[in-house]
């Protein structure tokens, strides 16, 4: 499977997704950026700013050229040419009992014999539902029990590791799965693993938007989008201090406002927030812990 | 000059500040938590949530203890023993022509011999007014002239250097003075050093509530309160991607809240938002720029 044929499906997978949203959302439509990468290679950005969706963005980019010097001692790679391509979403939806999401999925090449896959989902519900947590990891786990009997377990960990903002000691939301550089070692074919990445892609739809849908109309109140505020806040806390994606495209000229479309159109700090004990906000905050096992909630 | 003095004479500088800064505000009264460094030490954080200042904090800190093995080679110190006494402020304005202001001042010590001052005052207009932004490098300006001819060039330049959103290209905000490690080598004693710290903070107050007071009535709109979002979140990106300061404080465990007490109640983000052609947005976005000279404007 060559690098062509993984990057169209990705193309595939990027439309698929955001006619998926638009139909979703009822009202937005995604607005597209096209760009091109200096170095070589470009990608589409598309926003979408809707009724249910008040900022979302789904980027796919297929970049190419040498790496720098820095990048290469970075990722402990020698070669100097480089593919990359992949899919990026992030969603934050207006109703505050609608779950933030992200997924990425992509795949990167050196050379024929140098290659990997990476990505993953996961889920920031300004309120944890535990019913909807079991839900969506069983949606995961069904997708990745298809390819390896151990991804979901493993992959369920690392994104407990990976989503988490150490200076708060809390997870950024419940997790879901992460992966990097998955090459051959894991028993798995290229063609296997290109499967693999666009099935997890397929497996966002299904999994997003019934959770957007049971909460369509769940009423809110002023606490609550303060709440949401808040819990923004940290998202961009996560993603601004630790995520190492953004940090990589901040410190590598990438191309800031698709880097940053994962930002949310509005977050907010407050000095000490203390939830009031037994409060809806005082649960979810003790549930932003590693190792819950989300299935077991079902 | 011992380290006693210098805390003191730091407490009541923050005292000070925040006696003149509820008086600004009318309003507004500072809430004082004490905390405790595990390690040795502790501090004085008091945050204002008034009329004119919507989210700010004044905060005196001196903390003392052993330094950790990864911080020395950070600092590239050998001593492990540790003094460190500091106030540190950042105010956020409801009105977007009343601007940020950040000032800190400190003082570390390793040893009798082996010890340094740092600090700076800089201001982040909403809107930038030339006027304003002369009189305030005019402020900082005759502070640092009464203790060395090159101070304000030097240190200008530092903040300049210092407070630059590197992956937007753009400063945060006009700058002001940014200093740090200094010793014997400026020629000063350490008593003149203390004086000239405790003089950077002495003017804070005459100059920030001048700009503050012009602009207490200006009338804004729902577009100036837009901006002022976006700015924020520029202060943001600022704080949690590139203030070393900032980025040492999580890394090592200082006091979360007291460090994040930087970040406004309220920040925006906009995909790829582009000012309107010679509107007071666009302006402001020419003049985020190094090397400004801004004593030109009076």
């Amino acid at each position: 499977m060559n690098k062509e044929i993984i990057e169209q499906r990705l193309r595939n997978l990027q439309d698929n997704i955001c006619q998926s949203l638009e139909q979703l959302d009822g009202e937005g439509k995604f607005q597209e950026d096209l760009w091109e990468r200096p170095g070589g290679g470009g990608g589409r950005t598309r926003i979408i700013q809707g009724k249910v969706i008040e900022k979302g963005g789904v980027n796919f980019s297929a970049v190419h050229g040498k790496l720098s010097e820095p990048i290469r001692k970075k990722l402990k790679i020698e070669s100097d040419d480089f593919f990359a391509t992949g899919v990026s979403i992030v969603l934050h939806p207006h109703n505050p009992f609608i779950p933030i999401i992200h997924m990425n999925v992509r795949y990167f090449e050196l050379n024929e014999d140098k290659w990997w896959f990476g990505g993953g989902i996961d889920l920031t519900p300004h309120y944890i539902n535990t019913k909807e947590a079991a839900f969506f990891h069983n949606q995961l786990k069904n997708t990745c029990d298809k390819y390896h009997k151990d991804f979901y377990t493993r992959f369920k960990k690392w994104a407990d590791d990976y989503f988490f903002i150490r200076h708060r000691n809390e997870t950024r939301g419940i997790g879901g799965i992460f992966f990097d550089r998955l090459g051959p070692e894991t028993g798995l074919t290229k063609e296997q693993l290109a499967n693999f990445i666009i099935e997890v892609g397929e497996t966002f739809i299904p999994t997003y938007v019934p959770l957007a849908k049971r909460n369509l109309s769940t009423t809110f109140n002023d606490q609550n989008k303060q709440w949401q505020g808040l819990r923004r806040g940290r998202y961009v806390e996560f993603n601004l201090v630790w995520d190492a994606g953004t940090k990589f495209g901040l410190e590598t000229n990438g191309r800031i406002e698709s880097i940053l479309m994962s930002l949310p159109s509005q977050a907010s700090w407050t000095y000490d927030y203390q939830a009031a004990p037994d409060s809806e906000e005082e649960k979810t905050l003790q549930l932003l812990k590693k190792e819950i096992d989300w299935l077991g909630y079902i």
